[in-house]
C-alpha cells in the first residue's frame, strides 16, 4: 500500500484539491502553476488534520517527516535556512477548510524568528526597528495563539512601555524599547508556561501546526460549522509559506483588491492599498488604507503588473477575485485569491455581465445566484421623495420597509392579520412563544436587543422588515402604549418602520415597490429559458394576483378563499352563516356572499387572463372567523352593564356558538373539505361564484382558465363526495347562463393517507398540487405553530433535526411520502399534472427534488416568484447535467 | 352461451348456495336432499333479483317463463293446480338474502287464494271460518305489502265489524263476518288502487316476487344493510313454497325450538309450540305459545319424530339450530332451519361442547367465538350479597356496574380522570360533543332517552356501563346538582350504576370482578394453543397490572407512567417541577418523585414477575399536569379576596407558566420524545426509577424483565438522542447498585414519518411498537378529539367513510404505512421484534392484518385480553387455513 501524501509543495497541487489542501491551499498552489509571484510554500493536508484527531492530537511522525522534506525544499527554493544564523528562513503559518470559516485561528506571521535569527534580519534588512518589532510580534502572536497565554498580558507590558517612552503609537517606540519589551515578554512565556519561549524554529513549526490543527474544534468555529451546516469531520489545513514584507518602507505595501466592485457590480477594479504595511494592519484599522490609484500613481509599473494579474485570475477562475497581495521594495507578491464576496445586486450584475462576456455560460450564470440571496431585492422601500416624520431610529435588523397598525402581543397581531390589516409586532424584545405573531406581521419592532437578538434573526429569516433596539422607546404593556420622545402611540396607530436604514416613521409612508435592474431582467428571463416546471403563484387577492403576475407568474397555483371571507365589510355576514341553525338559514346567508366573492374573483381572472387560476375551497375551521372568545366576553359584559337585552341575546348566541366549535387541536379539526361535505352548501356557493365570474368575464371575451382544488382530502370517498357537489353546481350554472367552461377539479394532499392512496384519489382528481407545509407538519406529527415556539429552535440548535422541515423539504421522509403519491397517482392516469404549494417551492433544494420526482409545476407567493423561477432553471439544468 | 339459470328446485340446490338462493332458500333445499319433510317449492335467485333493478325493476320474461316452469313441477309434485277451482295450490311467498336481514318484506302466506279457490278450501278441509279468515288475511296482507295499501285501512275495518259483532277475538268472528270483511277489503282495493283485488293467481305471484325484490331497497332494509356494512348490490331470493296449515284443529299446530339453550347454551332441546296456529300468530303474540313439552305430551310420535330432525340437523350443520317446523293434523313439516342466534355466554358453552363432543375442532370453536361480542363478559357487576340503597331506576343501556364521582359536564369528567378518580358522567341528554366526556368516564347516566340514544349506543360501542332515561332524576345545571326522588346530589358525590338493570345505586357499591365460566376458561386455553402473536396488555397501575395478568396477559406491552405522575399527592411536586426556573430546581423536584416512581413499578414489576414489562417514558405535554386555567382563574380570585399576598404570587406564577405552554394543537404540540430531549432530566429520572425498582426486586430474587419505549419519534436523532440519556442514566445506576440488568430500548412509532424512515430509526431501537391510535390521527390528520365530536359521526352515517378508523385498522392507509415501517425496519434487522398497543388489537380483522404483516405482539387493556387472544388465535387459524 502507498502511504497517503500528506504534505504538498505548492507546485506539486491545483485548485481542484480544495478539500485536501482547503480553499487558500488549493489557490496557491493554483497561481504557483500559473507562474504568478507567489512566495514558495507548501500545504499539509486536511487529512493530516483528522489523523491529529484521530491519533489523540499529535502528529504522527511520518507526517513531521514529511514536513521537514517540505521545508527543506522550500530551503533549497528560497536559498534560505530555516533557524540560519545570517540567512534565516521566515514563513507564515496559515488555517485553511475547504470552506471559508471565520472563528478558526487563520495566520502566524514571522516564524523562524529567534534570539539569534533576529539579529540576521537586522542585516540583512538593514532596519533594526523593523527587526525588532517584527520578533516581538511574533512572540506576542505565537505566545497567545499557540502557547494559549492571555494576551491581555503582552498588551499592558506594550502599554506601560509606550507610557514609560512618552509614544503613543508602536511605531514610535525606539529599537531598544522594543529590545526591552521582547525581554519582558520572553519572562512573561517563562512564567506562565514554566519553559522558555522557544528558540528552535522547527520546534515553532511543529507547535504552530498543531495549534491549527487545534483551532478546529475551538468553540467559536464549532458554532460556525453549526449555524452554516459544514460537517464536523472535514478538517483544515495548514500553508506554510516563506514571509515577504510590506512594511520595508516607501516602496513596500500590502493591499486587497477585488476584480469588480463588490457592492455595485461595476466592472472596475475596485481595492485599497498601504504603504508600508503588513496584512494585519489593514485589518486591526490603525491607519487607513488608501484607494487603489495610490498605488497606480506611485508604482505605476506594480500597479500594471497587478491590474494584469488580477484580470487573469478572473478570467482564469471564471469569477470575480478578492485578491491579497503585498509589494516588497518594489516587488509584487500574491498571496491569496478567492472568490469575492460580494451583495445580491452585485452578483446578478456579474453573473449576467459575465455571460454576456462570453466568461461564462448563462445555464452557469443561472447557477450562481442564490435563490434565497435575492429575497432583500424583493422588498418595497420607502420613496426617497417622501417627507417623513422621523420619530425613533433603531438598528437595520432586516431589510425593507413596512407599514401597519401597532400591535403590542403575537395573539393580537394574527387577529389583525386574519382580519386583513397589515401590523407592525411591536416588543421590547421578542421571545420564540411570538413566532405565530411574527409570522402574521408586515414588520417587527423591538426597543431592546442587536442585529443578532431573537427577533432580528428570525425576521431576517422571513424577510420581514425589522427594526430592532430602537432603545429610546419605551413599550407600555399595562396601558398598550408606545412612549417615542415626542408622541405617545397606541395599538391600533399606523407606523412605517424601515428595516434597511433602522428609522421608525409616524404615520403611512409612501413605499415603492421593488425595482428590477437590467441584468436581473435578463437573469429572469433565461431563467424560463431553461426551467421546465410551470411557476405559479399563491395569492390571496386580485393585488396579489397583478403582483404576481408582475414577477413572472406562468398562473395562479392556489388562489386561497378564506380571506375575501374576512374582509370587515363581509365578516358579519359570515357570522350570520354560522350561526345558522339550519341549511335554509345558512344558504341565505351564503347568498349574500355570492356578489362579493364573485368580485374578487373577477379581478384575480382579469389579473391572469389567459392563465391558468386555481382556486381552493374553504379550508380553516369556520371558527376562525369568529371573534375572538375574551373579545367576545368584554363586548358581552358592556352589553349587560348597557342593558341591551337583543344585544345580550346575540352576543350570547355567537358565545354559544363558539363554545360548540372550540377544538382541541384544530389544525387536525373540523376544516377544509371535511367542512364543504358536512357544509355542502358552503363549496355550493363558492362554486356557484367562481363559475359565474368565469362565465360573465368569458361573456366579455376574456380568456379565463378557473381550476377548483378541494383541500385536506384523506380519502377517495370525500374526493368523490365534494366532486360531485362542485359538479352538480356547475352545471346549474352552465344551464342559467346557458354557456359552459371546463373547469378541472383537483385535489390539495397534505395528508400522509391521502399520499398512501393517491391511486384512488386520483380517480376524482385531475390534478394533485402537494401542500407541503401541512404534508409536513402532518407526517412529523408537529403543530407548526406550536412547534416553532416550543422545541423546533432548541432541536436546530442541538442538532436534533439538521434543518427545518418547514424550511427545507424533508426529502427522506415527507419527500419519499410524495414519491409514493406521485407513483400511485401516475398508476392509473400517467400524464396527471403535479405540483407543489409551500413555503418550500423557492428553497433550491427542495425544488431540485421536486424536479428530479417529476413535479410539472411549483406555486410561490408572489414575492418569491422570482427565487421560484431561479430555483426551478437551477433544478432544471442540476438534473440535466447532473450537477 | 348457456342462459343463466334464475329459478332452483328445492331439489335442486344445497346449503353452499347460500349467495344465490339466500340463507333461506339454501337451507330448505340441503332439508329437501336431507329427505326431511319439507313443503316442496323453489326459489328465484339473488341474481334474478339484480337484473330486475338493471332493467327497471321489472321481472324479465325469460324469468316468468321460468318461474312458470318451476310452479308447473310443484303442481305436479303435490297434485294440486295453482289456481284450480277444486284442488287449489297455495303457497307462501318469503324474502332471504344471504345475511338475516330484518327490515326486507318477510313472508305472505296463503297466496293463490281468490274467491274461487277459497270455496275450494271450504270443501277440502271442511273449515268455513279457516278458508274465510285465510283469504281475509291474504286479502290484507297482500294489499298492504304489495299493493302498498295503509294497513290501519284494514284494521279500522276489522275493529268496527268486531265492535258490531261484540266479540273481542278474531277467531269469534262467525264466517259470515268474515265474508262481510273480504267484500269491504276489496272495496278498499278497488278505491286505493282503482283495480280489483287480483284474481290471477299467477298475477298475484308476480306482484310478490316484484314486491319482495322492491323491498330490498326499502328504507328500513337500507339502513340496516348501512349499519351492518352488508353491500347494497347483493340483493335478495325469493322462495316460494307450497303451504302447509298448522291452524286445522287440534291435531294441528305450529313451532319454533333450539336445539341447544340459547341463554345458556345447554345442550337440550328448548322451544315453543302452540296447537292450532300458524307461524304469524306466535310472532304477532296473541297467545302465549307452550314449552315444547306440550307437543311431547299430546303428539309423543310427532315430537319424537322433531326431535331425531333437530338433532340431525344440528349434527348435519354442526351447529346450535333455530328451526320453524308445523304439524298439520299430524304431519310434521320443517319449515326453516338457521344457525340460532345465542348469548355471548351460550355461543362460548356451544363452542367448547361441541368441540369437546367431537362435532367441530377447536379451532372452529375459536372461530366461532367473536372478540367484540364478549366485551359484556368482562363487566363488573354488583356484589349480589350487598345491601343497596336504589335512588333510581333507568333503561339498562349498556351493561356492567360502575361506581364513581358525580360529573355534569364532559370537560369536568375528563379533568377529574385525569387526575385518577373514576367519574360518573350525568346528563340530561348527550350529544357528540360530549365523546371524550364519556371515554374518560367509567359509568353514563342520562335522564333522557331511550336504549338509541346518543349516550346509549356509544356507552355500548366503548363497553361503558350506562344507565339512560332515568326521568324521576333531574340535573340542575346551574346548582350543579342532580335532584333525585329521595336526595339532592351535588358534584362530586358518589354513586354507582348497574347497567345490566338500569339501577342507580347511592353510594359506592361492592363490585364483583367478572367470573369466566369453565367453558370459557377452556376456550381461552386453546386460543393460546393457536395463536403466534404474545398477547400483552397496556396498564397504568400494579392493580391493572395485576388483573391483566388474571386475563392472561403474557407482559406489559405498554405501561404509561403519566398516571403516577397524577395522583393527587404527587401532583403539586409535578407542578414544582414544571414551575423549575432552571434545570437544578427541576431535578430538585424530580428527584423527590424518585420513590413514588420507583413504588409503582415495584408492583408492576411484582405483578408481571418472570415476564416482560415494556414503560414508555412521559408523553402527554407538560400542561396536561396544571391545573385548569378557569379553575386557576378562580383560586386566584380568592386569594386576590383574602389578600393573600404569598398565595396570589404562586397562583400568578402558575398562570403564567400555564400561558406560556399553552398550544394550539397540543396533541401534536411538546410531547412524547420532545419532551424527553428538550427536558433530559425528566427521562432520566424515569430511567433511573425504572432501573432501581428492577434491581431492588432482582436483589430479591424475583424475574425482572423491564424494558424502556420512546414515545412520539419522527426522526432517528430523537431516538438516538433519549438513547444515549437513557443508556448513561442506566449505567450510573448499575454502578451505584454494582449489578446490572438488560433493558432493551425501543421506539413506539405513531408518525408517518417514522414509517418512512423506521430503517434509520431501527438502528437505535431494539424494537418497534406502533401505536395505531395515533397513527390513524396523524394520517388521516384527524385530531380524534375533534373529530369524533364534529364530522366523524356524519362521515359514518353518510358513509364517506365505512368505518371508524380508530376502531377498525384502515389498512389500505395506515396499514400500508406500518408495511412500509416494518418493510423498513427490518432491512437491517430481519429479527427485529414489532409489535402494536392501541384499540385496534381486539377487533378480529384488524388483528388478522396484523398477523398477516409479520407483528409478534399486540398490547389490549386488561379488561380485552381475552378478546385479544382470541382474535389473535383467529387471526393464527385464518392465516394458516387461509379463511
Amino acid at each position: 500500500m502507498m502511504s497517503e501524501k500528506y504534505v504538498y509543495l505548492f507546485h506539486e497541487g491545483n485548485a481542484s484539491m480544495n478539500e485536501l489542501l482547503g480553499r487558500k491551499g488549493a489557490n496557491l498552489a493554483e497561481m504557483s502553476a500559473l507562474g504568478l509571484p507567489v512566495p514558495p510554500g507548501f500545504t499539509i493536508t486536511t487529512s493530516a488534520c483528522r489523523r491529529f484527531y484521530d491519533e489523540g492530537k499529535t502528529i504522527h511522525p511520518d507526517i513531521v517527516r514529511d514536513i521537514y522534506h517540505a521545508l527543506h525544499t522550500l530551503e533549497e527554493t528560497s536559498g534560505k535556512r530555516f533557524g540560519h544564523p545570517s540567512n534565516p528562513l521566515l514563513v507564515s503559518v496559515r488555517s485553511g477548510s475547504s470552506t471559508s470559516m471565520p472563528g478558526m485561528m487563520d495566520t502566524i506571521l514571522n516564524l523562524g524568528l529567534n534570539d539569534y535569527t533576529v539579529a540576521a534580519l537586522i542585516k540583512h534588512k538593514e532596519n533594526k526597528h523593523f527587526a525588532y518589532d517584527s520578533y516581538r510580534r511574533f512572540i506576542q502572536m505565537f505566545s497567545s495563539i499557540v502557547l494559549g497565554i492571555n494576551d491581555s498580558l503582552f498588551e499592558d507590558e506594550l502599554e506601560k512601555v509606550k507610557r514609560q517612552a512618552n509614544v503613543k503609537q508602536d511605531s514610535q517606540l525606539t529599537p531598544d524599547h522594543l529590545l526591552d519589551l521582547i525581554l519582558i515578554y520572553k519572562e512573561i512565556v517563562l512564567k506562565e508556561t514554566g519553559h522558555k519561549f522557544p528558540q528552535d524554529p522547527k520546534q515553532q513549526l511543529l507547535a504552530a501546526i498543531g495549534a491549527v490543527f487545534d483551532s478546529w474544534y475551538n468553540p467559536r468555529a464549532t458554532f460556525y460549522r453549526r449555524i452554516h451546516k459544514i460537517p464536523d469531520h472535514i478538517g483544515t489545513a495548514v500553508t506554510i509559506q516563506q514571509m515577504v514584507f510590506g512594511n520595508l518602507g516607501s516602496n513596500s505595501g500590502t493591499g486587497i483588491a477585488f476584480t469588480r466592485h463588490p457592492s455595485t457590480g461595476e466592472n472596475e477594479l475596485f481595492g485599497e492599498f498601504m504603504f508600508n504595511a503588513q496584512g494585519e494592519d489593514i485589518v486591526a484599522g490603525i491607519r487607513t488604507p488608501q484607494p487603489m490609484t495610490v498605488l497606480k500613481e506611485r508604482l505605476p509599473e506594480t500597479f500594471d503588473q497587478f491590474d494584469k494579474i488580477a484580470c487573469n485570475l478572473e478570467k482564469h477562475y471564471r469569477d470575480v477575485q478578492d485578491i491579497e497581495f503585498t509589494v516588497e521594495e518594489g516587488d509584487l507578491y500574491v498571496l491569496q485569491t478567492r472568490s469575492a464576496k460580494r451583495t445580491a445586486e452585485a452578483n446578478i450584475k456579474i453573473a449576467v455581465d459575465m455571460a454576456n462576456e462570453g466568461v461564462i455560460g448563462r445555464e452557469e450564470a443561472i447557477m450562481r445566484v442564490d435563490p434565497a440571496a435575492i429575497a432583500p431585492l424583493m422588498q418595497h422601500t420607502i420613496d426617497p421623495t417622501a417627507e417623513l416624520n422621523v420619530i425613533g431610529k433603531g438598528l437595520d435588523a432586516s431589510s425593507g420597509a413596512a407599514t401597519g397598525i401597532i400591535v403590542f402581543d403575537a395573539e393580537e397581531a394574527e387577529r389583525q392579520h386574519r382580519t386583513g390589516h397589515s401590523v407592525i409586532l411591536v416588543r421590547q424584545e421578542t421571545t420564540p412563544e411570538d413566532i405565530h405573531g411574527i409570522l402574521a406581521s408586515a414588520g417587527v419592532l423591538t426597543t431592546r436587543g442587536g442585529v443578532t437578538s431573537h427577533a432580528a434573526v428570525v425576521a431576517r429569516d422571513l424577510g420581514t422588515p425589522s427594526v430592532v433596539g430602537c432603545e429610546s422607546f419605551k413599550v407600555d404593556m399595562e396601558q398598550r402604549e408606545l412612549h417615542t420622545d415626542t408622541v405617545i402611540l397606541k395599538e391600533g396607530d399606523i407606523i412605517t418602520i424601515c428595516g434597511s436604514t433602522g428609522r421608525v416613521i409616524l404615520g403611512e409612508v409612501p413605499l415603492v415597490p421593488p425595482k428590477f435592474s437590467k441584468e436581473f431582467c435578463t437573469l429572469l428571463e433565461w431563467a424560463n429559458e431553461f426551467k421546465t416546471m410551470r411557476v405559479y403563484s399563491s395569492v390571496n387577492t386580485p393585488q396579489e394576483a397583478e403582483l404576481a403576475r408582475k414577477m413572472g407568474a406562468e398562473g395562479v397555483g392556489l388562489c386561497r378563499t378564506e380571506l375575501m371571507f374576512m374582509d370587515p365589510e363581509r365578516l358579519p355576514r359570515v357570522t350570520r352563516m354560522i350561526l345558522a341553525r339550519n341549511q335554509r338559514e345558512r344558504k341565505k346567508a351564503l347568498n349574500e356572499l355570492i356578489p362579493m366573492q364573485k368580485y374578487d374573483f373577477h379581478g384575480i381572472f382579469r389579473a391572469m387572463a389567459g392563465k391558468q387560476v386555481t382556486i381552493r375551497l374553504i379550508d380553516p375551521p369556520l371558527h376562525e372567523f369568529l371573534p375572538n372568545p375574551s373579545a367576545l366576553a368584554l363586548e358581552l359584559e358592556r352589553a349587560r352593564v348597557a342593558g341591551d337585552t337583543k344585544l345580550i341575546e346575540e352576543k350570547e348566541a355567537l358565545q354559544q356558538r363558539i363554545e360548540m366549535l372550540h377544538e382541541l387541536n384544530p389544525s387536525f379539526g373540523h376544516r377544509g373539505c371535511r367542512i364543504g361535505i358536512t357544509y355542502p352548501e358552503i363549496y355550493e356557493i363558492q362554486t356557484r361564484a367562481i363559475a359565474e365570474a368565469a362565465l360573465e368575464l368569458k361573456a366579455e371575451g376574456l380568456e379565463v382558465y378557473p381550476r377548483i382544488i378541494v383541500p385536506l382530502v384523506s380519502d377517495w370517498r370525500e374526493m368523490k363526495k365534494v366532486r360531485e357537489t362542485v359538479e352538480e353546481t356547475l352545471q346549474q350554472v352552465f344551464s342559467i347562463y346557458r354557456d359552459r367552461i371546463d373547469v378541472p377539479i383537483g385535489v390539495f394532499i397534505e395528508l400522509p393517507r391521502a399520499c398512501m392512496t393517491a391511486d384512488k384519489i386520483a380517480q376524482y382528481a385531475d390534478f394533485i398540487t402537494f401542500g407541503t407545509n401541512d404534508l409536513t407538519q402532518s407526517a412529523y406529527g408537529f403543530s407548526r405553530d406550536d412547534a416553532e415556539g416550543k422545541y423546533l429552535a432548541y432541536y436546530l440548535d442541538n442538532n436534533i433535526l439538521p434543518e427545518n422541515p418547514f424550511v427545507y423539504l424533508d426529502t427522506e421522509g415527507v419527500g419519499r411520502l410524495i414519491e409514493i403519491a406521485m407513483e400511485q397517482g401516475r398508476k392509473n392516469k400517467p400524464n396527471l399534472k403535479t405540483g407543489v404549494c409551500g413555503e418550500h417551492t423557492s428553497e433550491k433544494d427542495s425544488v431540485l427534488f421536486l424536479q428530479n420526482v417529476g413535479m410539472n409545476f411549483i406555486s410561490s407567493v408572489p414575492q418569491r416568484i422570482p427565487s421560484a423561477r431561479i430555483a426551478a432553471a437551477q433544478a432544471a439544468i442540476r438534473t440535466r447535467l447532473r450537477l
